[in-house]
Formats: C-alpha cells, sequence, structure tokens
C-alpha cells in the first residue's frame, strides 16, 4: 500500500504544488449549478472536481461549509469525495476535527475507514485536547494508508490569541509541534515523507523556515495563496530544496481559482469550465515557477 | 426572546443538573432498535430522548458517532435533535467545531440558525484557532436565543500535554477562560447566567473551584460523571451556591444511563424504557440531593 505522503508528494512533482479548496460559500454557487442549494453544491463541487483532474493532485472541501446544508450537504459532501476519487484525485477533508476516545474514532471512520462514508485520503484534526485525541486518526492513517493533517500555526489573526503565545518558553504551536515528532516519525516510516501533515500557515517566511526546521519530515498544507494574500514565493517559504526545487507539501488556493473574476456571470457551464481550468492553471504555473520546475497537465 | 442560560438553568432548577449524552456506541445499539446502523441510531437515539422527557432538562449527541454513518447517519442526528425539542428537551450538540470565516459561519448556521438543519440550543466549539474563530457562534446565539460551550479544560489525560501547560504565568485553560471573559459578559447581558458555557473537566476539586474563580458567570458543562469515574461531589464542586442549594452548569452522562447494566438483554423496549428511565431517575436523584435539593419530575 503506498502512503498517503508517497501519493501526495508524487502528485505534486507531477504536477505542482497546488491544492483546489472546494469552498462552497453561501450566495456563491452560481445558479448554472442550481445556486446554494444541496444539489447546487453537489454540482458545482464536481465541476470544480472535473476542472482540477489531471492539473492538480489535490482537493481539499471544506466540510462546514457543506454541513450547514444538514444531511443532504453532507451527501453533497459524499458526491464531492467520490467524484475527486474516480478522477485520480487525492482528497483532503478539512473538517478540523477532535474528540475523544470513541468519538474520534467514529470522525476518523468517516473520513478515513476503509469504508468511509466521507472518502478521504486525509483529514484536518485539532490538536486542543492533547496527543489521545489525535490517536484514532493515527491508527486508521496507518491501516489504510492515510493521512492526517494537524492545525499546527493557522493564518487567521486570531492565531495570535493562543497558537503564538508563549508556552514554557516556546509558541504553543512550537510545541505543538514538538509534542507530534514520534507521531511524525511512525507515519514516515521509511518513506521520504511523514503521511503526518501540519497546517502551517506563518505570518512570513522566517517562521515558516523555523516551522520546517522543527519538523524536517512533514509535509505542509500551507493556507493563505491567492484571495487571502500571500505570494507564490511566500507560500512556499517553508518547503526545502530536493533536487534543485522546491518541495515539501501543497499551498491551497481555493477562492481564487473557483471564484475567478467574471465565473459568476458566464452563461454555460463550457465557458464557467474554461475560466475555471484557467485560474487553476496560472495558479500552478505561478507556484510551480516558484519552485523551480515547470508543471506537466496529464489531462 | 428567553436566553439559553436562562432556560438551561430553570431546567435544571427543575429538574435536576443531569445531562443525558446521546453516544450512539459503535457495535452497542440494541437489536431490539435495529443495531449499529443509522436507521438504528435514529431509533434509539430517539427512544434515550422519549425516557429523558421530563426527568432531565437537556440532552447531548455525541456528533462524531452519528458522523460516522454518513449523510444517514447525519439524518439520525437531525432526527435525535428535532425529537429532543418536541419533547421539550434543550440540545447540546457536541461537534467540537472550529474554523475561520465562512466556514465557521457555516457551522454556526448548521446548529445555531433559525433554519438550522441540526436544531440545538447550543454547540461545542474548540479554541484553539483563536477568539476571531469563534465570534460567527457568538452572534449566531445572541442573534437566536443559543448557547455556546467553549472547550476549557477536558477530562481526558492527553489534556496535559497542551491544556495544563504554563502559558505566560497560567495553565493554558486558564488563559483560555481569562480570554473569554468579555464574550462571557457579551452572552450573559443582563441575566443572571452567561449563555457563553465552559467545558470544564477537572482533575479535582480545587481546580474546579479554581475554574469557577475565573468564570464566575460562566455555566460549566462537567463531563467524567458516572461511567467515566467521578462521583456527584466532585462533578458538582466548581458549582457555587445559590439559595442554599449549589448551581452552575450541567454535569454529563452517557453510558452509566444508555447503556446500564441489563440493557443490552432486554427483550423489549418497554423494558429497555424502564431501565433507562431508572437508570437517569438514579442518577438525576444523585446529582440533586449532593446538589442540596430534591428533584420534582414533570412527565
Amino acid at each position: 500500500m503506498t502512503s498517503f505522503a508517497s501519493r501526495l508528494i508524487a502528485g505534486a512533482r507531477q504536477l505542482g504544488p497546488l491544492c483546489v479548496g472546494i469552498d462552497p460559500h453561501p450566495g456563491r454557487i452560481p445558479d448554472l449549478f442550481g445556486g446554494d442549494t444541496p444539489e447546487g453544491v453537489a454540482a458545482w463541487g464536481e465541476a470544480v472536481v472535473a476542472a482540477a483532474a489531471g492539473r492538480a493532485c489535490v482537493v481539499k472541501p471544506q466540510v462546514g461549509l457543506f454541513e450547514r446544508h444538514g444531511p443532504d450537504g453532507m451527501r453533497a459532501l459524499q458526491r464531492v469525495c467520490e467524484a475527486s476519487r474516480e478522477a485520480g484525485l487525492l482528497v483532503l477533508a478539512d473538517a478540523k476535527r477532535g474528540d475523544i476516545g470513541t468519538t474520534a474514532r467514529g470522525y476518523a471512520a468517516a473520513y478515513l475507514s476503509e469504508a468511509a462514508p466521507f472518502p478521504s485520503d486525509a483529514v484536518t484534526v485539532n490538536p486542543y485536547m492533547g496527543l489521545d485525541t489525535l490517536e484514532p486518526f493515527l491508527e486508521e492513517a496507518e491501516a489504510n494508508g492515510k493521512g492526517v493533517v494537524v492545525l499546527a500555526r493557522t493564518s487567521n489573526p486570531g492565531s495570535a490569541d493562543f497558537q503564538a503565545r508563549d508556552l514554557e518558553g516556546a509558541p504553543l504551536y512550537a510545541r505543538v509541534v514538538e509534542a507530534l515528532a514520534p507521531a511524525i516519525q511512525r507515519l514516515k516510516g521509511a518513506g521520504e515523507w511523514s503521511s503526518l501533515m501540519l497546517v502551517a500557515g506563518a505570518t512570513g517566511p522566517d517562521e515558516a523556515r523555523q516551522l520546517r526546521q522543527l519538523a524536517p519530515d512533514a509535509l505542509f498544507l500551507v493556507p493563505g495563496y491567492g484571495a487571502q494574500g500571500g505570494g507564490a514565493e511566500d507560500a512556499l517559504a517553508g518547503f526545502k530544496a530536493v533536487s534543485n526545487r522546491l518541495e515539501g507539501g501543497v499551498v491551497n488556493a481555493s477562492r481564487s481559482v473557483t471564484f475567478p473574476a467574471g465565473s459568476d456571470t458566464v452563461e454555460s457551464q463550457a465557458d464557467w469550465h474554461a475560466l475555471i481550468v484557467a485560474a487553476i492553471e496560472a495558479a500552478q504555473t505561478d507556484l510551480s515557477m516558484h519552485a523551480g520546475r515547470v508543471p506537466v497537465a496529464s489531462g
């Protein structure tokens, strides 16, 4: 069984480090797809998947924006996960779950088990409750070649409230990464990279490099590229040089590639598709050029 | 509009401080209800609601144990939420969500909005990402008379990994409570108690009293009573004396009241109902006697 980390890094080497965020924002689903309804969200999500297929290696559906539509919204999430896997895309479910014992097992089963109803390659989790609450996710990941993405440093202003504060001589986020070291090694095994991945937002390149020093073997999920503000160079600051190019994770873009200018006024799904494809290719090219390589689309 | 805090404290005064946890553990749903399937989980959950009605003021469905069944599991959660409200029970959705911006808004809409698909009176949230990530929940709570339950101190062993460590001179969990002070006041308004509630697990009565000092106006959701180990006296250590009785929150019991001894072998739903009723009444009586009052069942 190929590990999550191996699949992700192989995909990033082939197509570039872009992760396409699938965030069905309220009121922004084009009428072309049915608007802001569970069916519209599913159809739009599947169309994003079709545009990303062969042009990016991974998508990241934002679970909360499906959950707001209730059980039917979760059915839409299921359809998007299934469509992604059929299209050869890895799925990183951005659920930010975290709980104790059997409940954590429940979430791990929902996203990472062999018969997961929301079939994903990795899921984001919150470390606040402690390492024992991450354990069920790690076990499920090990058993099924999946990944676990732990929130370490997020990029929102509120990350200063607790994450960036000093916990016994280092920022809390650094203590979280430090405490994860054994789990990072465990999910690395004999591979190049660990299937324990970190959400590594950074306020600047220095902090990104510091995170890389703390966790040399963890792939990073970097938020904040595109609409949220940062450029490619900043987004790649925590990557490392491997064979003359930068690698070490994926960089997420959501709004800039799924709601690009003009995509709300096009009159056909074909025109919409062309706009999304162009936005994904532009982001992939921008990131790949900064990472020192030329992307090769497979689709 | 009556606030969540007012509704909860009125219920606890009338019926006692027990919160009935609805945790559909894998493999433990009796065949009487259809076993461990989405339909079985829904039927079992509705039966727990029927047993709790008039005997407790609040139930707490554990979302992860529904989510493991996928969209149909979330439909079961929806049925349990709706049945609870029809039975006059408050619903505290134990979802432990937390995310930025529109995604947090999505979760808040899913549980706390007027047309919430999982209609609840309050939802549990994780503070790791910072105060800005709690804001959408606070706004939804203010607009609709709902509550927000923030994880402060959990009772699992892993809570020692980060929550209990020293952040600039006080434990992280105390810093979280401290940072919440303005929000606690904001959701208190002119009422007796704030609709910003805290998950207040404690390693002992001293810590519970310390949490109470830090947040005199916040209701506590106390885990760890019953099957998880603590007795009534410990569970109530963070409550305060009001008119000769202890009040200040609710105490959760899940397994001890929903999977009591013998409940897996009874042969009829009527016998099962009698066992659950007896377990709920015993827990309510135990807690109420320690709180210095005699409960009055309304059903």
